[in-house]
């Protein structure tokens, strides 16, 4: 089943997809807006900005322009980042022809809307120029796909045939993929996730130990799961790939821009100057405000996430934050029923 | 509510947790058999082969004699060895003369029938000398306890008021107790949790990363959820304290037994070699044959126990087996109907 397939995004985690791609004997196209980044993929097989020491294959063509790059394709995948996959997806919208599976690998939520990526696709993609949309999420680093380090992903689609496809065209011997049919758990999962890695790396920064560690991680799973279901999710796909599996890769490695982050304001350090010292983006402090917002709208309970909110936005004592959320009344364990 | 506890096992959890009923003002009997250890506690309040520097609070005595211990105790824990628990608990049920409540805080199933702690503790303690039994359970290590680090800790009991009795017990600033009625879930959890932290362990040894590392643990969690709910729990509890929370603790720390004994694994040794290495039991030796026999009886599907089964048991390669694994069939991610 040898498919075309376009990657939006070249990025490292869009280049590590699109080498699993190829290898797995698709065609596939890369777009870019960067013309120096298109001519570098081209001319050398490379994409050294983004992972320094990988050779990308050969069978890869980089495109500028969009309409080429999608032309006949038969699934396009989405890896741009959230506050830029609107305006991506209204210019393929006017470009696309045909009417391919649509895949999506970005994390987080639309600012102000607070709308999930598959939603904005399907917002700004006409019906009768799409088939099912599907998100890929799970534990995964660039640095490792490239290496064939074994990874596993979760593949979400209310479409579970479409799910199916896009397992079909990843799967390999080292880059795993599972079905799923929950959408909004995945992607809700996959966004918040990261507020919680500000607060593993603050726990960490203020000195406390592995067992403080899984308690802000799993008590953060906890409200995370709680506003993913106020949302529509099914609470059991926060047990999976994209929930736990991506929480335990982002809380547990240093290389984690957000864990690092909350680590640098854990010991100290004013978000400016943290912020600064990154000299890249931590969606984690977006998505913190976002959750915020919407757990309010949506009268949910998200402690860990209202003190993390305390500290960037309202100027809150990282110390004394830590000490009141443990001080908070006990309660049980189990908030959602089988029944 | 000033209680008298008697705390059966004076190793470092069983030390640690009556650190922490001492410092809430209850009245605290440590039980043990080793009548040098009794006498240290007593003379020198300390436990250095234990909790080498560590004060144990003034106000707990040590006791070797049983009887004494538990005379007009209002609640008493267990913090005995799986292997061991039985036999104490035949000598406690011939020496209790009151109904106190049951704790325990032990991690395992009994080696041949497979049974739970709280199942061992019921058969062999008659009604009249007991109320409801509660089990304890949740990512902590003694050491940071003691040190007053947060800890966080689920009270389980399929009676909720004995669980918030519990709760009222241990609960404060530094340790904080969730209740929660699934003791199947909760005991469960605990115990075969330490099959997939010698999986982790091996994954490291040989050499993958981060990626591989939350993928065992997922997949690993989906397993040990699936025997438990085939076992009578709840599969929300695996996304608990005492599921996905220790799990993180157990295979996230170089401290963890089982974690290193995979480790070494990994790296190439033999069993007999490893075990003689460590100088101590690892628990998720014998838990990987009693899951084994527990998922052949009960028909369950556990892909990483029975692999982590044939390494141990059956001299299957370590490196082939994490390969064999990888090369499994796809599926579908959510196992669990909420319907």
């Amino acid at each position: 089943m040898n498919q075309k397939i376009a990657v939006l995004g070249p990025g490292s985690w869009g280049t590590a997809l699109a080498q699993v791609l190829a290898e797995n004997g698709h065609e596939v196209r890369i777009w870019g807006n960067l013309p120096a980044q298109i001519a570098e993929i081209n001319t050398y097989h490379t994409n050294r900005h983004y992972l320094p020491d990988v050779k990308i294959p050969d069978s890869i063509v980089a495109y500028d322009e969009l309409a080429e790059a999608i032309a006949d394709c038969d699934a396009v995948l989405f890896v741009i980042p959230t506050k830029a996959i609107r305006v991506v997806a209204q210019e393929f919208a006017q470009k696309v022809k045909n009417a391919p599976v649509i895949i999506h690998a970005a994390k987080g939520l639309e600012q102000g809307s607070h709308k999930r990526i598959s939603e904005i696709l399907i917002e700004e993609i006409p019906e009768a120029h799409r088939k099912a949309v599907t998100v890929l999420s799970g534990p995964s680093h660039a640095e490792e796909v490239v290496k064939h380090d074994i990874t596993t992903i979760t593949a979400a689609s209310t479409d579970l045939a479409a799910a199916k496809y896009v397992q079909d065209l990843f799967m390999n011997d080292y880059f795993r993929i599972y079905t799923n049919d929950d959408v909004i758990g995945v992607e809700t999962g996959a966004a918040l996730k990261n507020i919680i890695a500000l607060g593993a790396g603050a726990i960490a920064g203020l000195g406390f130990g592995d067992d403080a560690k899984a308690a802000i991680m799993t008590r953060g799973l906890a409200e995370i799961s709680r506003l993913g279901v106020a949302m529509g999710a099914n609470p059991l796909t926060f047990i999976g790939l994209s929930g736990v599996g991506d929480l335990i890769v982002t809380c547990t490695s240093v290389h984690s821009r957000n864990w690092r982050a909350g680590n640098l304001l854990g010991k100290g350090h004013k978000l400016d100057e943290v912020l600064e010292n990154m000299g890249m983006i931590v969606e984690g402090v977006s998505t913190t405000k976002a959750a915020m917002e919407l757990a309010r709208q949506l009268n949910v309970e998200m402690p860990i996430t209202e003190t993390i909110y305390g500290v960037l936005y309202e100027g809150q004592d990282v110390k004394d934050a830590a000490k009141n959320i443990m001080l908070r009344d006990a309660r049980e364990e189990n908030e959602f029923s089988l029944e």
